[in-house]
């Protein structure tokens, strides 16, 4: 999974309709300091989380697991609002 | 979801038989400021975008949640056309 | 899906059972002027491509369905050849 | 699958219902020398490995095929703790 | 599928059942001469194959699709010997 912080929200009206009702937000990795790695992208949020929490994002047709419908067309999910990190 | 602008369209008149009838678009990542990120990429319409239009991507398996026949050798799906997007 | 052009082929004898009878074929990424994104890869051809012909490739899971048997590992498959693109 | 050091945990009180109880661990990838693939990652344990090891990760939907519950949002495994390594 | 060379073998005597008896092998991209595309990474070997040999690697969940048991959490196996490859 990617750490990264909520920076945004994305509004579309004209969508697949199994993504009505998701809130999609703008999503910029952190740590990933590599070129190639930074680049910002939008997640369904599972965990009612905020602009600028720092949150815990999965990835590909994993991240359908955590949908209600998890045969939405949906590669990215906010899994999880991160209190602490301890890295060594 | 990748954020993409539509670029173009692409003919293929030898296509695999399940690809038939589908839309397929150039899409190029917006914000991917980094290398490796912005490398465009074909995707199957399914909102009815149009060139230079703003648009959500869905990527991977989850891509053929989107399409009538979800068995289509499909990996990349445009499934919003996004109206606006507050990053903070 | 990728834009790529097929840049040659690819022997193996000794090779996964369910890989026998399917062309190989290297593919070099078309337009991916980033670093990271130029890396050629093999397809599996589906399409009857011939060497220097521009065609569409499906990655990942999905490139299975394209195939007679969806139970080989494969995870790039050749679905189109390309007539046009226009790119705005 | 990828060779990582495990460098640190991460706590997320506030997450998706099918993780709790799983050890969420910070992953650095070792020997990737080269941009884009250095960024450091969240992989759930599943072999008890401590910060500091060295392990194994495996990505993507595989991932979720080492969990007890493999209906999961999980794309990142450590599925093992590397004891040595032979490079020619 | 990507074409690398077996650079090393990995032990790892901690690790998932399901992974017990798998010949794991390291694997070096070739061809790749672009950042990010280099890294190496670990591989199921299927074909018997043997260090300093160049194989044929197919990555993702297709990759599962190559074992005995197909439900182990692996994301890289090896598929093939490449006895040749005329790029033009």
């Amino acid at each position: 999974m990617k750490i990264g912080k909520v920076i945004g929200n994305v509004w579309a009206t004209r969508k697949e309709e199994s993504l009505r009702g998701l809130k999609l937000m703008v999503v910029q990795p952190v740590g990933a300091d590599e070129a190639g790695e930074r680049a910002s992208f939008v997640a369904v949020d599972c965990v009612s989380a905020g602009i600028g929490e720092t949150v815990l994002v999965t990835l590909g047709s994993s991240a359908r697991k955590a949908l209600a419908n998890p045969e939405s067309p949906v590669d990215a999910a906010i899994v999880g609002i991160i209190d602490g990190c301890d890295e060594a």
